[in-house]
C-alpha cells in the first residue's frame, strides 16, 4: 500500500536560482533593497519555478465550498442558502472572484464539495460532491477518515488540473456560511491558543454574536479532545472546503507550483497542510491581512508577512487575486530593469 | 493681473455620485464592508470622476528630475552624477518606473527641471530646465521666487498634457539626488514637527550619516526662520522636481483627475500643495507607505491612509505604479460584480 501523497516529501525550490535572482537584484538600477517585498517575492518566485525570469501570468483560481453542520447553531449572518446562491454566483461570473479572475486573466474553477441546498444552477461548477454539509461539530465530528481523504483528494485533483493547464500560481478561495467557525477551532486546537484570539465577526456578527461563537467553539475543542495530529483535527473541526484547499496546497507543491494564500480561511487551512507537510511552507506566499481578527494571530504564528492590508475579510479567494499584480510587478521589475553596467549608472 | 493657477479654487468631487456608488456597493453580492479599502476607493473615484462607472485605465506618469545644492553637502549614499544617469535610464525603459508604466500601459513623461549634469542621451526627456540644481539650501534659498513660479507652472503643464492624452489617474513620480532632505526640511517647517521625526536614510546612509543630515536640516531651518506660508516655504527650502509635483498635483485637480501621491518626496509635495491649495486632499490617493521612516509620520499628519505597504523606498513614482492594480480591482468590483437582486442570492 502507498503512503497518501500529503505524506510523501516535497520538492525543494532551487537555492541556486534563489542565489543569481538575489545576487541580480544587487546589480538591477536602485539602492539596493529599495524595492522592499518585491525584492524577496521576485528571488524566492525564482526558487520556486526554477526559473531566472520568473512569471505568474498562468493563474489558476479553485474556489472550494461547502456547508457545515455548525451553521444550524447560528453562528453566521448569513443563512445556509447562500452557499449554494453563492456557487451559482461564482459560476456565472457576478461574484467578486469571479470579476478579479476575469480582470487577470485567470482560469476560475468552482468545486462542490459538498453544499447542503440544491444549487439554482450547476453549469460550470466541477463536481466533487462529498455529503450535503459536515456533521455539527458541537455534537459530532465534522467527517470521518473516508470524507476526509475524499476531500483532501478532491483539492490534490484541482491541483493537477491547475498543473496541466500550465499555471505558474494557484490561488485556492472558500465559500462555506459557518466556516469561520470551524477554522477559529482548527487554528486554535493546533496552535494551543486560546479560542479568543481566533474567535471574530465572519461575515457580520455582533458582539453578542462573535461570544456565542466563541462559547460553541470552546465547547466543540472540550468535546473532541486535544489530539492535535492534523489529519485527527482537520476531521474532527474541519470543513470538506478547508480539507481540500489543504489538498490542494500541498498538491500544487508537489507540482512546483507556489501557492498565493488568502484570507483567514485559507491560512487556517495551510496552517493544517502545513501540520500534514511541514516543508509547505517554502512554496507558500501570503496575499493579505484580512481584517478578521484572528488573521493577524495565525499569520504571525505562521511567521508569515502578508503582501496587503486592505481591510479586506470576503473570502472566495479575492485577496490573492488582488495581490497577483503585486507579484507580476515583482517579476516584471526582475525581468526587465537594466543594470547598473547596462544603463551606465554609477553604483553607490 | 490674474491669479497664479495654484491660488483659483479647485472643483469639488461630485456628492451624488459618491451618494450613488456607496448605495451601490451595499447591493453587491458581499457582506457589506467586506471588500474594504476596495470600497472607498471606488466611491472616491466615482465621485472625483463624476461618474458612476469610476476607471483608472489610462494612466499618465511624469517624473520630475531636479539636482539640489545641499547634495554638495554629503547627504546622499549616490554622488549628483546619478540624477543625471537616472533620467536617461527613465527614458531608455531600463528604470523601475519604465518597466512599471510599460506594465500599466501608462504614459511616462521624463521632465527635466534642473539637472546638473549633461544628460548622456536626453531623447525622451521634456525640456522644463530652470538652472543646474537650487541654491545649497545651507547657504542660501533653494530658489528664487521667479524660479519657483516656473517650477508649478512646468507642473502644471505636465497636467495639462495628461488631461489632453485622457488620463483617468495622474501619477508624479521624482529624481534628484539630496532630495529627501529637501523634503524632510520642507515637511519640518510646514508641521511644525521636530527634524527627528522626518529625516532617515533616503538612499542608504547609515547611522552617523543620517545624524549629520539631521544637522545640515536643523541649520538650514534655523537660517531661514519660521515662515509657514507655503509658496516662502518652498522657495527657501524645495527643489524644482519638488515644487514641479506640488504645480503637477494642483494641475491634475483643476482639471478633474485624481492624484495617486507616491512615497515620502511627493508625500512632502502634496502637503506643501495642499498648503497651497487646501482643498486638494479631496482628490488625492495615498498609494503606499514607503521605508523612509519621516514617510509614516506625514502621512500620519496629514490623515492619509495608504493602499500598499510593501517596504520600498526607491521614488520615481514607482510605488504609486505598483498600486494601480488596486485601484483598477475596485474599480473592476464595484463596475462588474452582481447585485444580491440580480443574482438571486439571500441578504443577510
Amino acid at each position: 500500500m502507498t503512503d497518501p501523497f500529503w505524506q510523501l516529501p516535497l520538492p525543494q525550490p532551487s537555492r541556486a536560482h534563489y542565489d543569481r535572482a538575489l545576487a541580480r537584484q544587487q546589480q538591477l538600477t536602485k539602492p539596493p533593497g529599495s524595492l522592499g517585498q518585491l525584492e524577496a517575492l521576485a528571488c524566492h518566485l525564482c526558487a520556486q519555478q526554477h526559473r531566472d525570469c520568473p512569471a505568474v501570468d498562468r493563474v489558476h483560481v479553485a474556489v472550494f465550498a461547502a456547508d457545515h453542520g455548525i451553521a444550524a447553531d447560528g453562528v453566521s449572518a448569513f443563512p445556509q442558502e447562500v452557499t449554494a446562491q453563492m456557487v451559482a454566483n461564482f459560476a456565472a461570473g457576478g461574484a467578486a472572484i469571479s470579476v478579479l479572475a476575469r480582470q487577470l486573466g485567470a482560469s476560475l474553477e468552482v468545486v462542490n464539495l459538498g453544499v447542503a441546498h440544491p444549487l439554482p444552477d450547476d453549469r460550470g461548477v466541477t463536481d466533487e460532491w462529498i455529503a450535503a454539509g459536515t456533521g455539527n461539530l458541537m455534537k459530532e465530528p465534522a467527517m470521518t477518515a473516508e470524507q476526509l481523504e475524499q476531500a483532501l483528494e478532491a483539492g490534490d485533483r484541482s491541483a493537477a488540473r491547475a498543473s496541466e493547464a500550465g499555471a505558474e500560481l494557484f490561488i485556492g478561495g472558500d465559500m462555506g456560511i459557518g466556516n469561520t467557525t470551524s477554522a477559529s477551532a482548527l487554528a486554535s486546537l493546533l496552535l494551543g491558543a486560546r479560542v479568543e484570539e481566533l474567535v471574530g465577526p465572519g461575515t457580520g456578527l455582533d458582539e453578542v454574536g462573535v461570544a456565542r461563537k466563541a462559547r460553541r467553539i470552546r465547547a466543540a475543542l472540550q468535546r473532541h479532545g486535544s489530539d492535535t495530529d492534523p489529519f485527527n483535527a482537520l476531521a474532527s473541526l474541519g470543513g470538506f472546503e478547508i480539507a481540500a484547499l489543504a489538498g490542494a496546497m500541498i498538491g500544487a507543491a508537489h507540482r512546483g507550483i507556489p501557492v498565493l494564500v488568502d484570507g483567514f480561511i485559507v491560512t487556517a487551512a495551510a496552517l493544517a497542510a502545513t501540520h500534514l507537510s511541514p516543508n509547505l511552507m517554502a512554496w507558500l506566499h501570503f496575499s493579505h491581512q484580512s481584517r478578521e481578527p484572528g488573521h493577524r494571530y495565525l499569520l504571525g504564528a505562521m511567521g508569515a508577512t502578508p503582501v496587503l492590508d486592505l481591510d479586506m475579510r470576503l473570502g472566495e479567494g479575492s485577496g490573492a487575486a488582488v495581490a497577483v499584480p503585486v507579484l507580476r510587478s515583482a517579476c516584471a521589475l526582475h525581468n526587465e530593469m537594466a543594470t547598473f553596467t547596462e544603463a551606465g549608472v554609477s553604483d553607490g
